[in-house]
């Protein structure tokens, strides 16, 4: 079949009207209405003979068996958040189902070209995100902690996962499906409001934000708030304040994308007659560079010594999570740079704020490239997010040009070699 | 007998052994510790021949009847917080005791003199504080919300007044032992560090502040931390955290004992991945002058809107509550001065940042002063809660000359006449 972008945006409403509900998408993985979807792509795999499989995680694979075994990989995820959008994640994997169909066409492929349709991309059900990729790319290394998962129904992952056929201790064996892959692409919604700002539909995407997230904690002393004059005040919360207004400068000064983002401050006693003692505080901090963004930590925390020192409280740092940033591979963002500026025009370069299955992809040493279309007023994770049919179309036809011209490179001996080594340390 | 201040030092001591425990002063009111206390006041007092009428409202008074009517009132209060400390209120009420026993010494004294115990001001139980006081000055015109009250154990205010002989529909009928009120004095810590910053034991205490409380909501836009570029967001912890800052310049601007606090910010979604949508900010200025105060709000009020226009995100001042500023009696002012000087040396003039329950008698219309003694660390409402026995001693000396002094001038015709009309409009 010849590509037919259009096919894609209705594939998605069919899909929509299938799985979801009036508050949206449902396609939570591990349930019921998942596999519904995990069929539905099933059946409209079949009528190119595309081969599938389930692996030991859970992942959905769909392969067109090439001259060279070696793969090419599309991926995407079917499931959804509760109440989700109709694109996220489901665009990538229906996209990459018409990519198929224009390839089948041609006859046996020079090499190998597979879909993947991760499993739990989202997490919504356990908050465990990523789940299929990673343990495709062996970064799953927290399994005694993944076993005491439970929903809010009191359901085990373990059991959730044999539901569906997946055994927790064997899901890292999945790793045995990137041992053929020569490169990985990934299209998905931009979810921010970048693209539309800029008035383009579609961006190629750098890489995804190293991440920096802490718990600031600032104590000072409670004291009345009637009977303390203000040069006696140790007040928790100036401290919070003044560092929730100085992230800004850290990332205006910082630049190239940098974000800070204070998400929140929890004031003891937090009454109308105290002032506060003790105020914690939530901060993300995100960029491509690993250098820039560990700058930007000193910088937070410098500061905030002195702003402590200032107001004669103390201050505490606590690291909650941190991610290093994750780089795409050169040569594919200069193949999808020109697939889409044939398409659309423009390319624009920018960088993920949110993590995808792409990142656990490209940290197992496979060459991966991502690329974002607009999302309507940046909006995601709700049914009110949104794309234009005339996006979503030329996002098709930009991911149709990206394979083929990452196929020509891989057919001529390029991208990752079959190789359990080539991995490098995280495998 | 002769005024003994360190009578009233171990007075203190055997109150706090016989109501309080190894947390703290229980005398709760409306309970059976409270009544203990009560019931040992009363014997106490009954060696000097005091006669004791319990009012309507709760009232203990003890008075010793002069050559005249027009009466001189001490007051103070017996009940406290949970786990409070030995002093907040108890000390008003022991250091009047020595004080009528002085009286008592020199037969029948030209004015009558009285010793008010007022009912519940902590409100601990229930969260109405000033209860009897409010009934006596007639400002208690919140009944029908008060037959709602229930305490933690679903007792309601009017079941536990009945339990005391109080009967909430007949409360105000306390007004008329204000009748003959030519002044009031009362003695109190001082809950705040500014006598011991200052090295003082005593101050004279200028009224009450005014209090202006508002929740401040500030609204902007939930976005994704990592793909929403900094110039893209509307962030409404900036707006709340640019404000916990102004107040402290607009207290600087202000002067003269200024204070401005937030308490605390709630901030929704509130978690570490989004930009704050919602931010509610609690907002207390406090200023003796009236036209200050309501200054020191519309400068914070000016400021939000400056600050939600910088941050394009909106802005709504909403009141909790409010009073206006009580200011003690000019010549009583200066006789609690003088018996300042007399026994500590310095008189320092300050304000008062909590209520008491003088500011309801003040508002009544009746001259009203009150003096402080210097607070150990300005902790109260705790069993940390301390003054050093020498300046309990200066204190209750002082209050006795205080007595001495507004005696004579009631005596020589001054002070409030045993008339209603000039309560003023709060009758």
């Amino acid at each position: 079949m010849p590509l037919d972008s259009s096919r894609t945006v209705r594939e998605l409403e069919e899909l929509r009207d299938l799985t979801g509900d009036e508050n949206g998408a449902q396609r939570v993985a591990w349930t019921d209405i998942w596999e519904t979807a995990r069929g539905w792509l099933r059946d409209k795999l079949a009528a190119i003979g595309a081969r599938e499989k389930i692996d030991v995680a859970g992942n959905q694979w769909f392969t067109l068996p090439g001259s060279s075994e070696r793969a090419v990989l599309i991926g995407g995820h079917m499931d959804s958040v509760p109440n989700g959008g109709w694109l996220d994640g489901s665009l990538n994997v229906l996209a990459g189902v018409e990519v198929l169909r224009r390839i089948s066409e041609g006859g046996k492929p020079p090499v190998t070209v597979r879909l993947v349709n991760w499993a739990d991309e989202e997490g919504a059900r356990f908050g465990r995100s990523l789940f299929g990729s990673s343990a495709a790319s062996g970064s799953m290394r927290d399994q005694d902690e993944l076993r005491t998962l439970v929903d809010k129904n009191g359901v085990s992952l373990p059991e959730a996962l044999a539901a569906h056929g997946v055994d927790l201790d064997r899901a890292l064996d999945a790793g045995g499906e990137l041992e053929s892959a020569a490169a990985y692409l990934e299209l998905h919604i931009e979810q921010g409001p970048v693209l539309e700002s800029l008035g383009l539909p579609l961006g190629v995407v750098l890489g995804t934000f190293g991440v920096e997230r802490h718990r600031v904690t600032w104590r000072g002393q409670a004291a009345h708030a009637g009977s303390t004059p203000m040069g006696e005040r140790r007040d928790a919360l100036a401290g919070a304040a003044k560092l929730a207004l100085e992230i800004r400068e850290i990332a205006a000064r910082t630049g190239d994308g940098a974000v800070c983002t204070s998400g929140g401050v929890v004031c003891r006693p937090g009454i109308v007659t105290s002032v506060v003692e003790t105020a914690e505080q939530l901060l993300d901090q995100r960029h491509l560079d690993a250098e820039k963004l560990a700058s930007m930590l000193a910088q937070a925390k410098e500061a905030s010594e002195r702003f402590a020192a200032e107001e004669r409280i103390d201050v505490e740092f606590e690291r909650i999570w941190s991610i290093e940033p994750i780089l795409f591979d050169e040569t594919l963002l200069g193949f999808c740079e020109d697939a889409v500026r044939e398409v659309a025009g423009t390319a624009h370069r920018l960088p993920s704020g949110p993590l995808h299955d792409a990142a656990e992809v490209s940290r197992a040493g496979v060459p991966t490239v991502m690329m974002f279309v607009q999302s309507l007023r940046g909006l995601s994770h709700t049914k009110l997010e949104d794309t234009k049919a005339e996006h979503l179309e030329l996002a098709v036809a930009a991911l149709d040009r990206l394979a083929a011209k990452t196929i020509d490179w891989v057919t001529a001996g390029s991208g990752a070699r079959a190789c359990a080594d080539a991995r490098g340390p995280l495998r």
